[in-house]
């Protein structure tokens, strides 16, 4: 049977990103479908009707939602290119504690530092620096968060790197002056033709989020 | 080689209810460790450094963070007996998407609960109800989440059912008027040793929550 593969996705989405990754890792073609989030799809809303958010996974007709249930997914189906969780349980559990870790702390605190003034930025740069901080400390002398081979960890986080120079440059602080072990990593992620491919212009999200900036305090 | 499985733990907590239920489903033996979460031990900062939470899983020495992980890992490490998780992968993920559920919403919600006052608790009192509402449709007349054999979306939520009787009483509301069919199902896997043995009574965490409640109002 053919495959039949849709990403119901937003460009500057980490969480799309994720998917993006995992499925050119596998080698998987597939169609991504651009959602406009202020007038959503009527197939978004059918396909993930609890939380009507992006990005879902359309697998031959049956929805998959939650970026890091995806890249699981995607690595249990598609089994034989490139394996991106661990095959031993207990590193299986550390790598989805750190996978974890990102979703819990990164994605909200760099929020946090782009929507926030102040001293309340103040705080959330430095939040967002030790956070960072913990994950490199993670990564240490290693290529990969896993080791040798590009995996689950390097997926889930990989995204963010791509709103680095957007962070920086309206909060105005340096993320490789504090964490250049961390960067090295993400420069090394990005020589992938997997990654290279899936994550936006840094110069272009950085519009975005000057655009998302402006009509904040619009408000 | 002797299996050494100690929990570190903390009686009221349903993310160690979890772990107390997958643990016990696999019939391994372990050694609960309470612990005392103003005062913690040096063990539980050993073990989970990042977080600093309860429960932690100490497996062979190695520790394992984040109850649904914990599970996963359990059911990974002991697959002989009572499998948790589907073995389909596209039913793996939707296990996962409800488990996550359960964390995103029940948890927080249910806090919002006790928590608040007035309009703010009549709010969230909605709130809460709609989420049941939400895991009562998607169980609908299964016998449990997953169809016939009890799994991994009901080790996840079951926990929160030992809370009810709390809930309601403190805050006046009935669960079991609203959500008949998951009343029915939680008696279900009441009937459980596994779960029986590992959810406290409903009226000795009714007295920990007023205990809580009045600490938070005299503040």
């Amino acid at each position: 049977m053919a495959e039949e593969v849709i990403l119901l996705d937003f460009w500057p989405s980490p969480f799309g990103m994720r998917a993006r990754i995992a499925l050119r890792e596998k080698g998987v073609e597939f169609d991504m479908r651009e959602e406009d989030l202020s007038n959503k799809s009527p197939l978004l809303s059918k396909m993930n009707p609890v939380n009507k958010q992006i990005p879902v996974l359309v697998h031959n007709g049956k929805p998959v939602c939650e970026s890091l249930l995806m890249v699981q997914y995607i690595d249990e189906t598609w089994v034989r290119e490139s394996p991106l969780l661990p095959s031993d349980p207990y590193e299986r559990a550390r790598a989805r504690f750190w996978a974890d870790y990102v979703d819990k702390k990164i994605y909200p605190v760099g929020r946090k530092v782009w929507q926030s003034r102040g001293e309340a930025q103040e705080a959330a740069k430095k939040e967002y620096i030790e956070c960072l901080k913990v994950l490199e400390g993670e990564l240490g002398d290693k290529a990969y968060f896993g080791g040798e081979r590009f995996g689950y960890v390097d997926v889930s986080l990989i995204p963010f790197y791509s709103w680095f120079y957007g962070l920086e440059t309206t909060a105005n602080f340096s993320i490789v002056e504090e964490c250049p072990k961390l960067v090295a990593w993400a420069k090394r992620c990005m020589q992938r033709e997997s990654v290279a491919k899936s994550l936006p212009d840094q110069r272009k999200l950085y519009d975005f989020l000057l655009a998302r900036i402006k009509k904040l305090q619009a408000q």
